[in-house]
């Protein structure tokens, strides 16, 4: 067993102690759990993620409670049996397991999704993720290639495996659920996180990673826990910067970017684990628009986006610290068009490998923070 | 350049060399393509998929059509130069590359994929598909481990590579979005088709694939393109039997396992490349809900569900040539619920691999057709 392990046993064990004394004494057992809402979330650049805050809601053991009590410590009596099995459950696995508690089942999976995010902001406060818990996501993470050797090790042998994102053809890596006793060996520069597929697979059809000695990730839209994980475990590892590149819009800036770099407001306590405090925006940005003269290759912006651009001034405490990047939305806002990664093609199928990457790579000042 | 490229500039340079024959003769250029409706699609279970039928509509050069026809003829053009610099567009960028096309530019993206929808089912009636004019779907295909060797060359330098999708640890091997020049090398007894991602993760994380000599294919719901034709290149070159592992729900059914086999309805001119007529259906099925005690771990049927499930009895000619589909169709209505893979996960989460799917591959008479 891990350190890392035995550290989810400990915080699980402390907390069933905890029950069981107040029991003993004749007090009604009590958990206390951080209250996960916006009110209770900040952002402190410095730290560089939304975080979540110091407010507190008690779950006592009541008549009113004694279901809801009782799946709470049965669902972390679930994830202590999975890490003495080096097993795992899906958010709807778990909820399905609960079908054999007899009174105490959960009824709908939204019960015990509610529960799970209960003891899972808990863990966070003791440096767990939910993938200690072992609970991972339902969805994978993108796709790898590149410069890069990810050490895994069989999960039935023990074996270890290493996997070389160079040696897999028109094909790439999927990034796994659970990525956390992954090791990496990069010859790289850079990690580019990419938001489509189709740019994607372009840049790796004519290795563009292979000249720019780059990592490249694929989000395929907003990028996944296990994607956003994994980025961050590798570059906490290689030291390597993060360049992120997508669609100029607010779904790209406010959804994409904003989600890997600081993290999601709605879950605040897992952000110290998944964010990407050092990445940058590459591309592509309103300026860009004018500069490579893609006004024609544009489309008006939707009521939604516009809902969203305004969204991000007034309501999010990331823009709202970084005036390059209320400048560039306000751009966007008073240009009333979004551009697509793919309207570089315009000039080209290739004239985002062979001009625009490049120009943008010589030019790091000018990425948006 | 390989015999299939020669064959895709054949039928480009055959289509423009009668228009512009026409042109000289004098008499307005022509071309004929396949009517693409549901009216002219038929299914054959000898030949095993839903098949586009004879009606044909004739696009001739007038006033009126002065533009589509240039675009058709551009867009042939366009495919024809990304077979000799061995490129490739997806639909999106074949869009944007329009705009550089100065007064028959694309205004809107539905306008090019109806002209390329229209291109691809006139070069299906020369065997050719949509991937070997180069236009590549946006999706990638989903993930793969087990006892195959993937054979892919590098696209840059052309060298062999060979990918083990026994060494991936507890990644995954991602399906490319051509795989037309793939070779395989498989150890295996079967091809498993697992709808859920939760599920190809289990399998996966347990070993299944190694005790079960089986390759493991997630779909992540409806296959995409890349999937399908996957599927069926690998069950073609190597001969292994294709099985079906869905949710109990008329989604898994109709949409999931009816796509894989025989192709769907609106794409009839594809499905030669890409359905797969020899995969049968393990499971779930409605007879498992009893013979598993899962009624306790079903959902009631949406009106989706029941409407999908009438439309398949009442119009899809797959089914109605499935007696034992309709029976099961049938049973699962008058049960009124649905199940899905991970709810035998109430029996404990290594059920299906310990019980579930063991006693099922021992029963391949039970698969349904």
């Amino acid at each position: 067993m891990t350190p890392a392990e035995h550290e989810t046993l400990e915080f699980i064990d402390a907390v069933a102690s905890g029950v069981r004394e107040s029991a003993e004494r004749g007090e009604p057992p009590r958990i206390e759990f951080p209250v996960r809402s916006l009110a209770n979330v900040s952002y402190d650049p410095a730290k560089g993620w939304l975080e979540i805050g110091d407010a507190r809601k008690s779950r006592a053991l009541t008549v009113r409670t004694v279901k809801s009590f009782a799946q709470t410590l049965r669902l972390m009596a679930v994830s202590r049996g999975m890490v003495e099995d080096d097993d795992f459950a899906t958010k709807r696995e778990a909820y399905y397991v609960s079908k054999n508690w007899g009174e105490c089942r959960f009824d709908e999976q939204p019960e015990s999704d509610a529960i799970m995010d209960d003891v899972e902001a808990l863990a966070s406060l003791h440096g767990l993720s939910r993938e200690q818990l072992r609970f991972y996501p339902e969805a994978h993470g993108g796709s790898v290639v590149g410069p890069l050797v990810v050490v895994d090790r069989d999960t039935e042998t023990g074996a270890a495996i290493e996997i070389d994102c160079r040696s897999l053809g028109s094909g790439a890596y999927t990034i796994p659920r659970s990525v956390e006793h992954l090791e990496f060996r990069a010859d790289a520069d850079f990690i580019l996180a990419i938001e489509t597929g189709g740019m994607f697979q372009r840049l790796n059809h004519h290795r563009f990673w292979r000249k720019a000695r780059a990592v490249l990730v694929e989000t395929a839209g907003v990028p996944t826990r296990a994607t956003r994980r994994f980025v961050r475990r590798l570059s906490d590892d290689t030291k390597l910067p993060v360049y992120c590149f997508t669609d100029c819009d607010p779904y790209g800036f406010a959804n994409i970017y904003r989600t890997l770099k600081v993290g999601s407001g709605n879950a605040a306590h897992i952000n110290r684990f998944f964010c990407v405090p050092k990445a940058r925006f590459l591309g592509v940005t309103p300026r860009d628009i004018v500069d490579y003269r893609l006004e024609d290759a544009t489309h008006p912006l939707t009521d939604t986006d516009v809902k969203r651009a305004r969204d991000a001034l007034e309501h999010d405490p990331f823009f709202a610290a970084e005036p390059d990047w209320v400048a560039a939305i306000e751009r966007l806002l008073a240009m009333g068009v979004r551009a697509e990664q793919q309207a570089l093609a315009k000039w080209g199928l290739n004239f985002v490998i062979d001009t625009y990457l490049p120009r943008k790579l010589r030019d790091e000042g000018s990425f948006l923070p």
